[in-house]
């Protein structure tokens, strides 16, 4: 079969052909529908960061895609040739104290598909039946790759209960994006973003952004308290950014005994100001990292199924799998000029 | 009435004759049984670190203290001349989203008693009614000032159920006693304490920890989860220390998707690993001030009442207010010697 | 001044001169702007069910208003004369174990304003500051007396959050409309509601209901399951209709593990298959009385300020206060042909 | 292999050979080292009921059991021979919404083992591996079969946190007698029962309850409150009689905003008085059935290895298999003199 191919521990990657799968008991055979990159796929592609110390070469990468089952290992239950699904990337064990205590995607054991074992930029891709998601009809086919980003934002923003409350969202990548559209479509009002790029501001607005504060002014904090009309701070901070000033941002923008969701990833460790920003305030701080298995995978599903959010809009370039060099160029790209990139192989 | 009073910008204080209060429509007048000495009493004595920038001189400290009603305000209801009460140092405004939205701790107009106005190291102190707890009988009359600060490890330990889990106390002075106290009660189990000082690490068996781990030996870490029998980390992690050590060994040492109360002031910014300590382990953080109100209290009534909780071990010292000096050279003292101290007017 | 005044334990109700309102300390003197009509009016009004054992007569009753401050109390604070307030019917003492743990809605001491005192259809009337929601602005000056009732749907609907849950809701008279709104806009989906009139069945598709179900219909259950697509019953019912009929409803067409809210006061004991519709299938019941004071109200006001919500619709009768008679006609009409009806002084 | 088996539909059961277990491919066969008689077991034996509903013969029932590994399935994973294990009843799907969300107790295809497939009271039983939770030692070895009763227990209690709360038990049968052990060691306070028994009273003291209140007297509500020294009512009611009396004072013995947790199967429709007893009191109910399949037996591991609960003194009549008879005659004595009974193959 054919994939994109990372075949040593360097920069770039090949499309080409690779070993076929033998499938695991457990294992699902998926002929790949669609594909997307994620951020965390730019470091694997550029060799640059973690990508180095974890990535194993040679081996496939990606790990945000749908497809049809081909195959279903001996060992499996309710799959069957035919069945369409997205995939969790999160490879968790189920039987660590996490996993048998509704916190799998911080499973002891957890590997990461496209990461720790080959993935989804390819014809055909190996996945534990545990992880497969099987949709009901062809409803979200052409965005079934796009469930597991999702995931990530309706968790982050629906980690509590955001109807009536006011939020700040810090950066308007796809996260922020995705963010923007489950915090309206749950009743979160007003939705401020902090976002430099005028092209991703313009994409906010359009998922429902009430107004866009740019991060490089001089007194971001006031701008972003007054955009919202919100002097005590936001109820609920979304921090999907990972810039460092990003961060203390969000700590200083939150109201006393308010909520910040931290999902962004920093390149470093950060200098919080615990005492006045954390301790003397009184909010509460989640780590988010995944989504959760499944709980957050229902409410993706209801989100894009009803309509209550339509996230094609931020599908803003598509391209054949053998073309991926173009897809990651223009996810590099220094204007940040596209939303969520697809594949198809 | 005499009072130990700060009379000038500057280190110590005296014991003499102050001006008598004169009470607003809203306010008690309290008769002062026992005060007690916090630890944030100290800069303000030393005149250190934040007390220049917000104590205002000349006036009288201490925000730890009960006594008996000798005068209600006309605009009070509730009270009468004869009770017994404990008092809750922050001035709540009652009116804002906060105070209307059960977090009275976190409000935005807050006044500390002692600190913002006059407090309790005096014959007599005022108090608004609204920040008075009524105490059913005498039962906990010699030990009513402890109320207030412990109601902090109440708030710190049982911000979630620590029923059937394992807890960590970074730090064994009066509120990691107490807390180990608290997780006893409830039902935590190990309770295992980090605290150098050998006196405290007694004092902190006698609570009922587990065992005690000396956070200067190498390895601490691990010898924090071996201590639990807990390799994959604590269920909860309780920072009572300030020690911006101890605020990174309690993001390393809780487990995957498990909970930190941060209580402890560090003396500065902290630098954290954001990104491996707080979002890949998928972790809460609570920032603990004060105590809800009036949540904790009764939580703290009821530890008290029922003999579930005895502290009257911890407390290690009594002076006459006159010898205010001695109680708090003995706070002051290096080897950390003491549990907590009372004055008596 | 003059109010609608029940002057002898008997049906029906005089418009005339009433005794001027003697303010007592911690009262405001309010000038009534609106008031409206609840279905709990009735039994006042009508003499039947509970009323004849709680009101005592001579008085004014009349619980759902808003109004202009005239004066304030000499106890109160934070409250000026020309205030715009909203007003609060449950009287709560604020000193309780509820008051003080956020229950306030059941507090021990509870009086409601217009049952056990006199209320609001009337010139002025007389209201514990403690009870007062004072208005930023005149935005909802028009639908001031409908944050009471409304409130009562916020908070059985919100009494958990509903973002990407279907709801099914029972009966759609305004509480059963409310409810709707409230669903909408914070995220439930689908919303099916169960009313026979068509008058209000049609008033629930304009509040965003997905469908309508006849209760008087073969299978009703099947039809409800259905019209939601919910073979395996509802994330959440709420239960605003009294009817036993419909709270045995509530209880099949919930799904297993699911929740219901109970507002809707039967008019006698309900026989309920306790062993296979509460224990087997695992719900959660919720007994809804009154608001969250004042956790509801800032829900109320930001739905209907941001315009999330639009109740406006819903009023559908407005009359003089001296034309109550025609007002309570409409109200009782068998064919129940109205939404919220109006009283202006 | 021998087995105590219902081989026609009819009161009674024979101990002797039936067919050997033909295991599949996701499922351990477990030599049985102990069982417990659960009282749902008793309508099995005497064909009362719902037992001829539900039960098919010929089968093997009993569902409380403990044991050894002695052959695993192809499919399975993390077992293998020789481990020990107890085992959850409740064969969930582990694929519909409820086992996706943390409500696995409730899964739409339960099935329970005993009850609708072939149980433990036999030498071998065949057991579906995601039912099993493998013990670390052998530390409860011999109260291995209990963990599943307990468990009910456990869950009941700790629906929501006890600690700080005074709780009324409702029966003290195995079930009462656990529940007042699980809040014992979490913090409730006081623990009073209402039980008829004064064998069974005696053993809930023994437990840890402050006082035991006999449901017969006259004004057993008010001496229940009495002993409790809550005038204003019980924060927690535990249910677990399934006396229809005892669910009606469970509901009126409950504070205004507390809490209910109903485990006790009445035997027939149940009549309440839900306008006072659930709307206006503002109480939850939680119907609680099973355990939460793990998050709740890692509680019960917890409680039972820590040494804070002890349930051993509830084990007062241990049998041979064989003498089956005999233990289910001391089951069904009407001085209800038992604790729970065991039996060993």
């Amino acid at each position: 079969m054919k994939a994109v191919h990372k075949s040593k521990p360097a920069p770039g990657a090949e499309y080409g052909l690779v070993d076929d799968i033998v499938l695991k008991p457990d294992e699902l055979l998926v002929k790949v529908h669609r594909a997307s990159i994620c951020g965390s796929d730019l470091p694997i592609y550029n060799w640059t960061a973690w990508a180095p110390k974890r990535f194993k070469t040679p081996s496939t990468f990606g790990h945000e895609f749908c497809g049809t089952v081909e195959e279903v290992g001996k060992g499996t239950r309710d799959f069957k040739k035919g069945d369409f699904i997205s995939v969790e990337s999160h490879i968790f064990c189920g039987l660590c104290y996490q996993c048998r205590n509704g916190q799998r995607h911080v499973c002891h054991q957890v590997k990461i598909i496209g990461v720790d074992c080959p993935g989804g930029f390819a014809e055909y891709a190996a996945v534990p039946a545990r992880c497969a998601w099987k949709h009901k009809d062809d409803t979200l086919k052409d965005i079934g790759s796009l469930l597991e980003p999702f995931g990530n934002a309706v968790y982050s923003v629906l980690a509590e209960d955001v109807s009536c409350k006011s939020m700040l969202v810090m950066g308007c990548g796809p996260q922020g994006l995705f963010s923007v559209a489950v915090g309206k479509a749950s009743g979160a009002d007003p939705i401020v973003v902090v976002e430099g790029s005028k092209y991703r501001a313009e994409l906010a607005r359009k998922m429902g952004a009430t107004a866009v504060v740019d991060p490089d002014e001089i007194n971001s904090l006031d701008h972003a308290l007054k955009a919202g009309d919100v002097p005590d701070g936001y109820d609920v901070v979304v921090e999907m950014s990972g810039a460092t000033t990003a961060i203390e941002l969000a700590l200083k923008a939150v109201r006393m005994g308010g909520r910040v969701s931290a999902f962004g990833i920093p390149p470093r460790r950060v200098e919080i100001d615990w005492a006045n920003d954390v301790i003397f305030k009184g909010i509460r701080v989640y780590g988010i990292v995944g989504r959760q298995i499944f709980e957050t995978w229902y409410k993706t599903d209801h989100l894009l199924r009803s309509g209550q959010v339509d996230i094609r809009p931020l599908i803003t370039h598509t391209f054949p799998l053998k073309d991926f060099e173009k897809a990651f160029a223009t996810m590099s790209s220094p204007e940040r000029k596209c939303g969520k990139v697809l594949l198809v192989p």
